[in-house]
Formats: structure tokens, sequence, C-alpha cells
């Protein structure tokens, strides 16, 4: 253990004076005289002590902490959402207290509670793949813990959240394709029960419609968004008799995967099939061909969704929750260049 | 704000008792009489009282929290490490804490400050690039506040370190090189001040010694570890006369920048140049042609760094700092895999 803190008891014990003395002396208190208050502030400089924040929290309730749960903390997406979250959290002289929930319902509710226990202001967090029960937030919600959802969401009448135009960049990638001249577009979606899955099905489904092609239940299948499970997916569509000319990844991750499945299976991308997926990772213009994605603003997803969380504690009385929509872009590279 | 927190006082206040006898009644004190005991601690129950950790924190001199600093939150680097950091700190009952340096030496300073005034237990970090001096570690160390450095580290003799084997594994590419016909291979190095830097130089300038060859000046170029700065000494590189046959990157994100800027000059790889990264993200297997690469073990180093700070925080008295090196292994693949 450290002997690093020099303590008010310190103080006092070393002045022999009472503990509320050396307080009061060092924010000048008209109570203690000028010789006693010169001596305290003397050594409090030469031992320099700071006074502690943790006590200063339990006095005002709030530790300018933030709890950020995320259900991965490797993949890029993630990274940059938290880079984003950590700048303005830090620019408003808060911190981030950092909990995975490696995409489980039961770790997610351990991190809430673990985090909660630890006294921080509020969460900020993106929900579990397995999560499709959300009365743990209950708690929160009644005792008006500030809290913010981004990506993956729910409750959206109940709590502040920060998605992007899913159901949009879907249609809008739909219909890319098609104009590229593809015609059996097959879609890798996420987990069923998340939000971002639904939303980016119903875009594919109305891009479909929309360029006057039929909605094949083969063409959409559902990965739990691992490399292992994109690829699977990847081969299950190749499978099919006749396969997809073109392969729509829920994100960059699926479409790296799917990109490594058709090459082995000696496939030309864009002549065969044709590929999009959903980020844009820097890794997108490095791989080949280069991967047409769509421009997800990660880094302002997190800032908003600071944002967001800094407007219901700076709030006197509950807020009514937000709703915060994020554009994005289709960004077209060799992918998915087709000539017509 | 919340009215999230019942406290001791909220306790004391219903009951009509003082707080410590509450207190003692929540530690089942003998001085407290059954009837009371029982009356606070259905109380508690019914109100879901739970002990505050700061204030038990403030007691003990202990938060269970650790600071940790990283120069970069974004690549897969350093949230493969954080990862491994969080998920070794939760066994064992602690938070992380996490603050970007965005490789500034002021930043790194302020957020050194910051974790401390904020009491975390003490502090893992990887040094910021523009870090040269070393004077702000010197309070933590006279402190005896537990310390941990990993990948780039300084004062080795006083702080604890989980490195790689570098100059072992820098020496290794250039002999592979060397094995498949490549004569002049070139290095685009990190910044000079750091040890990750100085070690890979050496370990290749050892093995151009090994296989005979001449250390050209022209062929070590220094970059700051963006994708720009490795985009331009990849350009410095291939504008010399006769350019490099070889290039080894000092990480994978210097190397796909190299790959994007040998392509972009209509270059073959690995006929015309070949091409090794360090760090083997899973992207190395995605570009085209897949890159060889040093596997490096980004989550180990995360959990033996926490590991290295629980063994300072459970010691009775400081012990000796250890320095700990994790062993890479060279992974061939396309880039580097030319017919001899």
């Amino acid at each position: 253990m450290s002997k690093r803190h020099v303590s008010l008891k310190t103080l006092a014990q070393a002045l022999n004076v009472s503990m509320s003395t050396v307080s009061r002396a060092l924010r000048n208190h008209p109570d203690i005289g000028p010789e006693v208050t010169q001596r305290v502030q003397q050594l409090a400089q030469e031992l320099q002590y700071t006074p502690n924040p943790l006590a200063i929290g339990l006095l005002k309730d709030r530790t300018n902490t933030i709890g950020v749960i995320v259900p991965d903390l490797v993949t890029y997406f993630f990274s940059s959402i938290i880079s984003g979250i950590e700048s303005l959290a830090n620019e408003h002289g808060y911190y981030i207290v950092i909990r995975c929930s490696y995409e489980s319902y039961e770790k997610e509710k351990e991190c809430l509670e673990n985090l909660l226990k630890l006294r921080v202001d509020g969460i900020i967090m993106c929900l579990a793949q397995e999560t499709q029960d959300y009365a743990h937030f209950n708690h929160l919600l009644e005792a008006e813990i500030p809290l913010v959802f981004f990506d993956r969401v729910c409750r959206p009448e109940e709590v502040a959240t920060v998605v992007v135009d899913n159901q949009e960049a879907a249609r809008r990638i739909t219909q890319h394709f098609f104009e590229s001249g593809y015609r059996r577009i097959a879609h890798i979606a996420g987990p069923a029960q998340l939000n971002i899955t639904r939303e980016r099905i119903a875009g594919y489904q109305q891009g479909l419609q929309e360029c006057g092609l039929p909605f094949e239940e083969d063409l959409l299948v559902h990965c739990d968004l691992s490399i292992a499970s994109a690829t699977a997916a990847t081969q299950q569509l190749l499978a099919l008799s006749p396969p997809p000319d073109a392969i729509f990844g829920v994100n960059d991750t699926a479409a790296f995967a799917a990109m490594k499945e058709i090459k082995r299976q000696h496939l030309r991308i864009p002549e065969d099939v044709g590929l999009v997926g959903f980020t844009d990772e820097f890794h997108a213009t490095v791989v080949e061909p280069t991967l047409t994605s769509v421009m997800h603003p990660t880094y302002e997803m997190g800032r908003e969704a600071a944002l967001l969380f800094l407007a219901q504690m700076d709030a006197k009385t509950p807020i009514q929750p937000r709703q915060q929509v994020l554009t994005t872009q289709l960004v077209v590279r060799e992918s998915s260049s087709r000539a017509v």
C-alpha cells in the first residue's frame, strides 16, 4: 500500500489542532485566526495536500465519473466511440470508467450493478447482443440516474439514445446495388433482437421493394457479429442455387469475413459478387478490392452520447429523453463498382 | 441530479436513531439490542441500502480503481491491451478509469495528475510519443503508488514493465527477408525516443549484420506512427535509386499504409517489394496480399500489466520492479513470400 495521501488528519496531527480547524483554515473561515490559518495553509502547501475528491464527492453526492459499458472493447467501432465519449467527458471534467459486457446479458447486469456501487454519476452504454429483457434498467430510471444508450438501444420513450439512420442507409445500399446491375441482393444481418438489425433489414426490404425486386427469405441470413459466424453466413449464401450476386454485410467485420470467404471460393469481387459493409473503418481502403461501406460517425456518436449525458446531469428536473439520429453516408469503392 | 442513494443518514432519520447506531446495527454489533438491529436491517433491505464504496474507500485509503493511460484509444493494438487489463482487473474486483494522452507529453502529465486527484489506487500506462522527460513520475515513485508501464516504457530499474522481445522479433524479420531473396531491406521505424523504436532498429541492424548485408542509412526512415507519416516514409523509400526491395513496418498500421502506397505506384507485392508488419491484426489476413506480421500478444500484455499492478497493490512493502518480456512469433503470409 502506498503512503501517498496527505489527509486533513495528517495536517491536524502535525499542528496539534482539530480536523475541523484545519478544514476551516484551508477555506479561510473567519472563525480561525490569521496565525493558525497561515500555519495550516503553509504546511498544506509543503506537504502537497490536495482535497480528496472522493470526500468532496460524498458531500456533493457526485463523483464526476461516467460508467461506460460496451459489448466489446476491441473492435474499431467501439474503441472509436469510446474515444469520442472520453474526449467530451474530459473537456467537462468527467472521467470514464469502462466495463465490457462481452455481449452477455448476465455480464451486462453485473457491470451495471458494479458501476452503480462504485457511485458513478450515471451510465452511457450499448446493449449486449444477448439482452432481450430490459428490467435491469428500472432501478436507474426510478432513481433518475442519468442513462444514455448508443447504437443498440431500448426503451427510447424513457431513455436518451444516439443512433444512426440505419433504415435509410440500408435502403441506399440496396438501391446502389440495383443501379450497379445486381439483382440477387443478399443481406448478412445481425442478431434478430437488436434494433440495428431490425432497422437495417427494414431498409434492405424497402430498397428491394422500391427497385421492384422480390424479397427472398433465403437471401437474408443472420450472424452473431463474429468473424466465424459471418463466414458461415457467407458460405450458406454462396451455396444457394443460384447464389446471390451481391452481399450487404451488417458491419465491416462481417464484410471483411465475407470478402475472405468469397475469395477463398475463387469468385471475383465485384464481377461475380458485389460487396458492401457498414462502419467504414480505415481498413476498407486497404483491402483489395477496396470496400464500399457506410461511413458511420462513430467518434461523433461518442461525443453526442456524452452531451446527452451531461444534459441530464445538469438538469434540475428530469428531462424528456431525446433520440439523436446521426446521418451516414455511402462511400462507393471497388467492391460494388461493376460496369452495368 | 439523481435521488438514488439511500444513505446511513436516511436510515437514521427514518428510524430516529443515530447514524452510528445504524452503522453498528448493520454490522450486528453486540452493543445494539436485537430489536433495533432488526428494525435497521429490515428498513435497509426495504430501501435497498448498500454501503457506499467511496466511504469505505476513504476509510481504507483504497478505491479499487486503476488509472489507465494510453496514447491512442482507437487502434486495435491499444483497444486489445485495454481489453486484457479490464478482464483481469474485473476478475480481481478492480475498475479501470481510462484516459487518453493523444501522444502528447503535456496531456500525459495532465492525465496523470487528474487520475491521482481522483484517488485511483495506481496507474498502468504506455508512454506518449512526445514524452522524453520522465520527471513527472517522481511523485508516484516517491509515494510508492503502484505503477506499471507497457510497450513503451522508461526507468525500468524503478518501474515494473511489460514489453515484447522487440529486438529478437526485428532480427527474425530481417533474416526472413534475406532467406526470401531480398537484399535491400528497409525499415520504417517509429519515433527515435521510444524504446520500441530503438529495440526494433537494433534487431534490424543485428539481422543485417548476421546476413552479411551492410546497414545503409537511407533505408532507415522514421514515422510518427500515423498513416500519413507512414505513407510519406514509404514514398521517401520508393524514391531512392535503387529503391528497397523489402520494407519492414514498425507496426501493422505503418505496413497497411505502405501497402496502399506501393500498390498506388503500381509495384507488385511480394515480387517487387516484400512487406512485413508488426502486431498481426485480424486485417492482416484480409488485405491482399495477406500481410506477413509479428504476432504480438496484446491481450496477454494487458493481463500481465494488470498482474504486475496487483502484485504491487498486495505487497506490504515495495517490491523490486519486474521486467516482463513476452515472446512474439513471426507469421509468414503472401506479402513476403517470394520464390527465391
